[in-house]
C-alpha cells in the first residue's frame, strides 16, 4: 500500500486528516488509499481499548505488561534498562497493531503535591532528558512510534485545561524544556504531544514559538505534533502555529473551520499542506513498521523484565542497624511481620489514562511467602477506605502490633490510597494517613527491628525517618513491584536506585508551595531556576532525603577524580569506584557542575552526567561520565540564546546532591557574546569596554574634576564608584549639571562614542 | 505676583517649564513673571546646597535638624508623632525658603539587602501609607510640599536606572502600589516623583499605566510628577505618559524635542499644557505658601522634637533577667562599661542624597554620662576601618574586655560601617563584621550582664540573640540619637518602637533570597504576595525577631477584643488594653486580618490597623482600631479591579505578627463579581452557575450515562467530579467521543447555553 503524495488530496480530505476519526483512531481517506491508524495511552505499558466498551477504554483494554511507572523507572538511573523496558513496551505496541504508544511524560515535577507525577521521571531536565531519550529509542526501535509528553510546562493538574504557566525565559529553558529537547534530538520521538495548559498566557496547542520555533527551528524536530486529547482551543490558529494533529474526533466541525479559513484566505493552503503532510509521514511510519514484532506476547519474559526494571527502581532511603546488625537484608530464616493493606493488594500504578490492565500482579506478601524460609504473618494494620470506625483502626493496630511483637523482623507497608493520586487533580498535602503515622509508633514500641516500604506516586513527609531504622522507598512499581520488593527485602536483589526527586521535611519547605496551583488561570512558577534540589541547597534547607540519595547493602569508594575537555568540547570525568563491602552491587555516580562568580545567577551545584556502575565485591571500576557543552549553557536574556560562559568551572563527583565525593576543576572557553554598547549601557560597562572606557573616564575627569574629585565629596567612605556604575551612559547629561554646569551633554558625542565602539574604532583612527 | 494661565504661553516657553533650570531649581519665565522655584532633597532633614559649592550637595549644605531616618521614625507606629516631625521638617523647609521637601521615601523593604532601606519604612503597606500620610500632611500644614517617593517598586539600587521589576497584578497592588495609594487618598502630596527603574519592562518615567492611568484615574491624584534626578528615559514619550517635570536641567535639550514633537504632530499640545499647566500649579503653590514660616529655625526645639522622636524609634529587641534581674534599664548608679566605636561616633545616617548637614550632634557616650551617676567608662572595642591589623583588633577586644569585667554592666555598640548602606548600591550579606560578633562573645565572658545596641539601616542577623540577654535595635535614629539611647537605657523613656520589618534568623530565610537583585536588568518578584512577615508566616520560618515585635519596661493586658461594621463598611476593632506594670509606657496595638478558605490565596495575616496607647502604671484604656474596607480588597485578576470578598474574616489582635492577643471573627459583604460564562468557564463553574448548571447537569447524564455512570467506570475510587471540575464546557466535544459518538457537540448548543445564562434566562422562558 503506498500513501499518496499530499499533491493528491482534496482541501476537505487534508482538512480531515488533521483530526481523528474516533478516540484513538486516525482519519482514513479510503478513496486515496490512506488507512486509519490507532495510537493508544501508555507511557508505562499499553492501554489499549478492547472494540467493546467505553471509549476511554478506562473499564476494559487488552492485557499488558505494566511496567514500573515513570516514577520507578526514572528511580533506576538506569539508561539501559530504561532502553530495554522501551524495547518491551515497543514490541508489545506492534503485537497490538498500534501505531504510536503516547508517552513517555517527562514533565518536571516541580511541586510534590502534582497529581501527575507518578507519571513523570524527576525534579531534575537531565534526568528526565537522558531516560526519557533511551524510553523513545527503545520502543521506537520495534518499529512503532512515541509521543513525547506534555509540551510543555504542565506541571500541575488543577485547572490544566486553562492554567498558564507563567515563566520567565531562563527557567523555561533550562529548566522545563531542557529536557524536552534532549529527547527531540537523541531520539526524534515520532510525535510530541502538546499539552492542556498555556505558557505565560498562550495555549500550548496554539504556540507558534513553541511548536514552531523552538520544537521545530532550533531543535529541529522533523515529526507530528498531536494534541493532548481535548487540548484544541482554537483549531485554525492551532495549526498556523504548528499543532499538526487533533485528538480525539471533533466530529468534522474543525475540520469544516479549516477549510472555510482556507476559502476565505484566513490560511494558507500551504499550512495545511504541512500539518496533512506530517499526518501522512506518521502513518506512512506506522504501515511500514506494522508487523516489526510477531506476537504473541511473551508474558514471562515481559513480566521478569518488569521485575527486573522494579527491583532497580527501589530506593533504600536508610537501613541503620539495631542491636549492631543492619534491619536490612532480612534473613531467610527470620519470622517475619507484614503489616499493611498494601503487602497485599499492592498500589504498583496510578489513575488515569496511564492505567494499564496487567497480564499479572504480585504482591509482596506472596513474594516474601515463596523466598523466606522463617514464618511470614500478615496483618492489614490499617484501612485504605475513606470513612473507618475508631474501634476498626484500634482493631486494625492492636492486630499488627501482635504480630510484630512476636515476630523477629516487623516489615510495615505504608503509602497513599489510590484515590489521592491521580490524572486530573493534584494533592493538597504531603502527608501519609494519621493512622499509617500512628501504626509505626506503635509498631516501633513492639519491635525495634522494623522497616518501613512505601507505596506512593509522589513523595511523602516522612516524620518518622530519625526512629525507624530502615526505610526503603518502594513507589509505585508496576505488576512485578511485590516480588521485587520481596527480591529486595529478602537480599536477593541490592538496592540501587536512587532518588530522582528531593524527599523535603515539610511541604512549607518546597520551592513552589507559596504559587502552587495558582488561582484564577495563572501560576507564576516564583522559585525561577531554583526547582528541587537547586532551592534546598541554595537556600540551605535540610531536607528529609537529598537528591540523588539511593544506599546499597554494599558499600562503594571513590577514588580522586579528574576532569578534561574534549575535541568536542565535552566534559570528560573518570573517576574510580571500589565495592569496598562484600557484596555485589551498581553504584549511580553523579556529575554536578557550578561555575562561581560566574555572571548569571546559577545553583549551587546541578546535574550534568550519571552513569552506573555494578562492580563485584572488592572490584574497582573506573566510571567516565561525559557532561555535555551544550549542558554548560545558560539561556542569556539579553540576547535570546544559549551561551556557554567560560572560566574555572567545579565539577563534583558525588553518590548523591549532598554526598560530594570529589571536586575537580575544568577550564572551560566561552562562548561569544558580542553586546554592542548603547546609551543603555551603564557606566561600568561603558568603563570595561576596550575603545569606549578610556573615552569616558577622561570625560568624566573633565566634567567633574574626575570619579575621584566626586568620591572625595562623599562621606565615611561611601563606595562612589559602586553607586555609578550602574548609571546609564545615555543619562550622562545629569552628571553635567551635577559638575557645575548647566548645559546638558551633547547627545551627538554620546552616540559617536557609541558608534566608535561598536565599529570598532579608537579615537583618531 | 500672579502666576498668568497656561494660555499665555509660546510653546517653547511651556516647554521649557517642563525641565529643571538647574540642579536644584524649576525654570522660570521672566516674561511672563513666573518665577523659579526650588526644590531639595529630604527626607529626614533638610538637604538645601549653599549658593558655592557642587551642585549635588554632598559637601556643604545649610545646617538642618537631621531627624530620625524613615527605619527609624517608622518604628514608632506613631501617626502623631510623624506629623509632628512632618511639621518640623516643613518648618524648616519653609524658613530657608524652599518649595518642595523632596520626600518621603514610601518604597517596601522586599529584601534586607536594598541599600536604601533606611530611607524607607517598612516591608508592609500600611505601615508605609499610614505613616507616609501623617509626614506629608505635617509637611505640608506649613505651606511647602512634598515628593512622595520613588513610584514605583523601586525596592533596591543595584542597576536602577535600568533594572525592571518583573511583578504580577496581585503583589504590586496589594504590596508595592498600595502604600502610595493610601498616601495619595489621605494626603494628596504636592508632587510624586517617579522612579528610575521599569516596572514589567516599562520605565516609571514613561508609564501611562502607572502615571496617569493608576495614580490620576484611580486614585484621584491631582498634583505633579517629578522625575527622579536622571530618571527620563525618553522625554516626549513619558511627557505623553503624565511625566510633568524632568529634574535636573537637560540644558534645553528635551525641551527642544518637545518643541519638534509637537511641531510635528507627533504630541498633541494638549498633552504639554497638561504638564507645563500642573507646574504652574505647583509654582502658585509654591508662591502662596512662601513665608509661612518665619525663622530663625528654633534650633533647640527642632533637637528636642528629634530626641523624642528617636527615643520613640528604638526597639526594645529583648531583655531577660541576669540573676534575677533584667538588665535594662540600668541603674544611673551603676558602673557601666560602654564600648564600641559608634557610642562616640554615632550612625545617624545613611550615605547619598538624604545625608543631612545636622545642626547638632549628640553622642551616647556624652548622652549616658549626662545621666549616669555612677563611673562611665568608654572602650572602643573595634574599628569600622577597612584594614585593621590583627593585633590592633585584638589590643581593642581586651581593652574591652577589661572595662567590662569592672564594670556593673556592659553596653556594646555594635553596627554596621557607614560604607555598607548607601543609596546607590545594595549589601550582599546581613552580618555584623566579625569583629564586633567576636567581641560579643568576649565582652559576655567577662560579664554576663552585657546589652547590646545596633546602629544599622538595614536590618542585620543575630547569631548572639539567644546568648546575650539584652538587645536594643537603635537603628539610624538622626542627630539626637546618642542622647535618645541613653534615655532609653537609663529608663527616662520606657521604650515603645516595634519592628516594621522581620529580623531573619539568617538572610537565605528571606523572601527574595534568590532573585535580588536580579541580572541583566530585570528582577522576578518571585515571592509574590509574600513578602515579609507574609512570607515566614506562610512558610512556618522560624525568624529572630517577628515583625510588630517589641519589648517595653513594663507590660500590657489585652483583654477581651471586639469588632463589628461600622456604616460605611469598616471593620471598628474595640480592645481594653491594662498597663499590667509599674512604670509608664506606651504599646503599639496591630490588628490583622485573615479571610479563611477564601477565593484567593492570602497570607496567614496581613496588617490592616494599629493604633498606639499611653497608659501610667496599672491604667487601663479602650484602643479603637479602624480596619478600612479597601484595605480588607483582594485585586481581583479576572476583573481588573479591587474586590472585597464577603465572609467570615478573623481579626487577630495583636502585640506583634507572633504575639496574637485575641481573635474575633466579624461577617464582612462581599463586592459584587459578575462574571459571564464563556467557552472557557469550567465545568465547575457551569455547574456551579444558577441557570446553566441543570442544564448542563442533564446534558452530561444524556451523553454519557451521567458523571456517576463515568465515575463507576474508574478504579480505585479516584475522584472523577473532582477531575472534570476545571473541565472548560467550549471543549465538551471530547466528551461526545468518550460516550460512544464521534459526532462533535454542536457549538451553537454550547453558544446558546451561555448566552442563556448571562442573560439571566432559564430554559423554556
Amino acid at each position: 500500500m503506498t500513501i499518496p503524495d499530499i499533491s493528491e488530496l482534496t482541501l476537505e480530505e487534508k482538512a480531515s486528516l488533521t483530526s481523528g476519526a474516533s478516540f484513538w483512531y486516525t482519519k482514513p481517506v479510503e478513496r486515496a488509499g490512506i488507512p486509519s491508524i490507532m495510537v493508544t495511552d501508555g507511557p508505562h505499558g499499553l492501554r489499549k481499548q478492547r472494540e467493546s466498551g467505553d471509549h476511554l477504554g478506562l473499564g476494559d483494554s487488552v492485557p499488558a505488561t505494566c511496567f514500573p511507572p515513570a516514577v520507578g523507572l526514572g528511580s533506576s538511573w538506569d539508561v539501559d534498562l530504561a532502553h530495554r523496558v522501551g524495547e518491551a513496551l515497543g514490541a508489545e505496541t506492534s503485537i497490538e497493531n498500534v501505531g504510536v504508544l503516547l508517552g513517555p511524560g517527562i514533565n518536571i515535577k516541580r511541586s510534590p503535591l502534582c497529581g501527575r507525577n507518578f507519571e513523570y521521571l524527576s525534579e531534575d531536565p537531565i534526568v528526565s532528558g537522558v531516560i526519557g531519550a533511551a524510553i523513545v529509542n527503545g520502543i521506537q526501535s520495534q518499529g512503532v512510534g512515541t509521543s513525547l509528553k506534555h509540551f510543555a510546562a504542565n506541571n500541575q493538574e488543577l485547572d490544566r485545561m486553562r492554567s498558564s504557566s507563567d515563566i520567565d525565559p531562563r527557567p523555561l529553558r533550562e529548566i522545563y524544556l531542557r529536557g524536552f529537547q534532549r529527547v527531540v534530538e537523541d531520539a526524534q520521538p515520532w510525535t510530541v504531544m502538546c499539552s492542556y495548559n498555556r505558557i505565560n498566557g498562550v495555549y500550548a496547542s496554539e504556540d507558534p514559538w513553541l511548536l514552531t520555533q523552538v520544537l521545530r527551528d532550533e531543535w529541529g524536530f522533523d515529526g507530528l505534533v498531536v494534541s493532548d486529547w481535548g487540548a484544541v482551543n482554537e483549531r485554525v490558529s492551532g495549526l498556523a502555529a504548528g499543532m499538526d494533529l487533533e485528538m480525539p474526533a471533533s466530529g468534522g466541525v474543525t475540520d469544516a473551520q479549516i477549510v472555510t479559513a482556507v476559502q476565505d484566505g484566513a490560511l494558507d493552503e500551504s499550512v495545511l499542506d504541512t500539518a496533512a503532510g506530517r499526518v501522512l509521514d506518521l502513518v506512512r511510519k506506522a504501515t511500514a513498521g506494522a508487523g516489526a514484532v510477531a506476537g504473541p506476547l511473551d508474558v514471562d519474559a515481559h513480566h521478569a523484565l518488569a521485575r527486573e526494571a522494579a527491583g532497580r527502581s527501589i530506593v533504600l532511603l536508610k537501613n541503620d542497624p539495631v542491636d549492631g546488625a543492619p534491619v536490612l537484608p532480612i534473613a531467610k530464616d527470620s519470622s517475619i511481620a507484614l503489616i499493611g493493606e498494601f503487602a497485599q493488594t499492592p498500589r504498583y500504578q496510578g489513575a488515569g489514562s496511564s492505567m494499564i490492565n496487567p497480564t499479572r500482579l504480585d504482591s509482596a506478601l506472596d513474594g516474601i511467602r515463596a523466598l523466606a524460609t522463617g514464618a511470614v504473618t500478615y496483618a492489614r494494620g490499617f484501612s485504605t477506605a475513606l470513612e473507618v470506625a475508631d474501634d476498626e483502626v484500634a482493631a486494625l493496630r492492636d492486630e499488627a502490633v501482635a504480630a510484630a511483637s512476636i515476630a523477629d523482623v516487623a516489615v510495615l507497608f505504608l503509602g497513599l490510597p489510590a484515590r489521592l493520586e491521580s490524572e486530573g487533580y493534584d494533592r493538597t498535602d504531603i502527608d501519609l494517613p494519621a493512622a499509617q503515622l500512628d501504626l509505626v509508633d506503635a509498631v516501633l514500641a513492639a519491635n525495634p527491628r522494623a522497616v518501613v516500604v512505601l507505596s506512593n506516586g509522589g513523595v511523602v513527609a516522612l516524620p518518622f525517618t530519625d526512629r525507624v531504622p530502615a526505610i526503603v522507598e518502594a513507589w509505585l512499581l508496576g505488576q512485578a513491584g511485590g516480588t521485587a520488593t520481596a527480591d529486595v527485602l529478602l537480599g536477593d536483589v541490592n538496592p540501587s536506585g536512587k532518588l530522582t526527586e528531593t524527599i523535603p521535611v515539610r511541604l512549607e519547605d518546597s520551592p513552589a508551595y507559596l504559587d502552587f496551583p495558582g488561582e484564577f488561570s495563572h501560576v507564576r512558577y516564583g522559585e525561577g531556576l531554583f526547582v528541587g534540589y537547586r532551592w534546598y541547597d541554595a537556600r540551605r534547607l535540610e531536607v528529609a532525603y537529598p537528591f540523588g540519595h539511593g544506599l546499597s547493602y554494599t558499600t562503594f569508594a571513590y577514588g580522586d577524580a579528574s576532569a578534561s575537555v574534549t575535541g568536542d568540547g565535552d566534559i570528560e570525568v573518570r573517576v574510580a569506584v571500589t565495592n569496598a563491602g562484600d557484596r555485589a552491587g551498581r553504584e549511580v555516580v553523579q556529575a554536578y557542575t557550578s561555575l562561581p562568580d560566574g555572571v548569571v545567577q546559577r545553583p549551587v551545584r546541578e546535574l550534568k552526567a550519571f552513569a552506573s556502575v555494578s562492580l563485584d565485591a572488592g572490584e574497582t571500576g573506573e566510571v567516565v561520565l561525559t557532561v555535555r557543552r551544550a549542558d554548560l549553557a545558560y539561556w542569556d536574556i539579553r540576547v535570546d540564546r544559549w551561551v556557554v560562559e567560560g572560566g574555572q568551572y567545579l565539577v563534583d563527583v558525588a553518590a548523591s546532591s549532598r554526598d560530594i565525593r570529589a571536586t575537580v576543576p575544568v577550564a572551560v572557553s566561552g562562548d561569544d557574546v558580542v553586546l554592542p554598547l548603547s546609551r543603555t549601557s551603564s557606566l561600568g560597562e561603558v568603563m570595561a569596554h576596550p575603545i569606549a572606557g578610556p573615552v569616558v573616564h577622561a570625560a568624566i575627569a573633565q566634567m567633574m574634576g574626575g570619579m575621584d574629585g566626586a568620591a572625595s565629596i562623599m562621606p565615611e567612605g561611601v563606595d562612589f564608584t559602586k553607586m555609578m556604575e550602574s548609571f546609564p551612559i545615555g543619562r550622562i547629561g545629569m552628571m553635567a549639571s551635577l559638575g557645575g554646569g548647566e548645559d546638558g551633554v551633547d547627545a551627538a558625542q554620546i552616540d559617536g562614542l557609541i558608534a566608535m565602539a561598536n565599529a570598532g574604532q579608537t579615537p583618531g583612527q
